[in-house]
């Protein structure tokens, strides 16, 4: 099993955002949905054994960890628009629990997120610092922890490292967060099926 | 200098298309759209070393090459609907030549297009049967050719191939086209500032 998992720092988790402007009225979440498509979408199908986990820490239901799960998820198109209504849909319904085949929402803050995480894979930090992902060897779970267009906190680093067992970087540049998906995604593909 | 050049089979070369509908009213413009800012776009900043071509197939000012080159774009945001508008604008233009900061619309067909862009770099094919992209050599400027979410037509490879030294793969599974632009661009990173 592969996750992932995306904190956020201007999301809201009131999914009070146009889908005309997702990256303004939605705080990034342009970005979300990217690296939701990215996690999980191959090019005809989905992949099956991986997770995304999106924690949103900002807005009246604050803190609120979105899950999509590759083997269950349906109606997922690459494109962000369609991608942006099904995460807004799970947003807005409120609660806790299925909210479309797949997607979840659940009432957590970083640290239940990541207590509950452990126990599910090894937590791995994709970090600029980290030793090169080449190098490392993963377990068959594993759990990548990864920010959004914003640096970690300070706080946030000092309770991911307190679960993480390493630090990784995907190479020499800072790129976005999909892209860091997209290529942790092949780093593992080329270990598991060539 | 690293350059792209993307093969697109159903989107129209006029910018018919909604923002609301890139999918559908735009043959799959959305993926032109993530291509572009895969091509382009670090986490914070452009690679101003690398140009992305489009080859647009259909519609009544078909064909015609769109060209995006990093060292002069502006205004190119990573959300899907901020970028799909740069690229409608240029199409709806008319005409040839700069459409707005770094954008070039050309009124060029496959061949054309490849005999020029060999003076350019070393054609490279991007095909899920080539050699493992990790074992091959490039040379300094490269143009990595690859197709949309259809494949290549009998025709289109034959032309390609033509010019085409090299047919590389980036790895066991088949990905979406940003996907893999990511992932060459990583490749090369590592190779040149490691």
């Amino acid at each position: 099993m592969r996750a992932f998992l995306l904190i956020t720092h201007r999301a809201s988790a009131d999914g009070d955002f146009t889908l005309e402007d997702m990256p303004g009225s939605g705080g990034r979440v342009d970005i979300v949905v990217r690296c939701i498509t990215s996690a999980l979408l191959l090019s005809h199908g989905v992949r099956r054994d991986t997770v995304i986990y999106v924690l949103f820490q900002r807005g009246r239901n604050s803190p609120l960890l979105l899950e999509v799960r590759g083997a269950e998820v349906r109606y997922l198109r690459p494109d962000e628009r369609s991608a942006g209504a099904l995460i807004r849909h799970a947003l807005i319904r409120g609660g806790e629990g299925l909210t479309s085949p797949g997607i979840y929402v659940w009432r957590r803050n970083l640290e239940e997120t990541l207590s509950r995480l452990s126990e599910m894979g090894e937590i791995t930090l994709l970090a600029e610092d980290g030793e090169d992902v080449e190098t490392v060897d993963f377990p068959e779970n594993v759990v990548f922890v990864l920010s959004d267009h914003l640096n970690l906190t300070e706080e946030e680093e000092e309770i991911v490292r307190k679960y993480a067992k390493k630090a990784v970087s995907v190479g020499p540049l800072s790129l976005h967060s999909d892209h860091v998906i997209a290529i942790i995604h092949n780093v593992l593909d080329r270990r598991q099926y060539s």
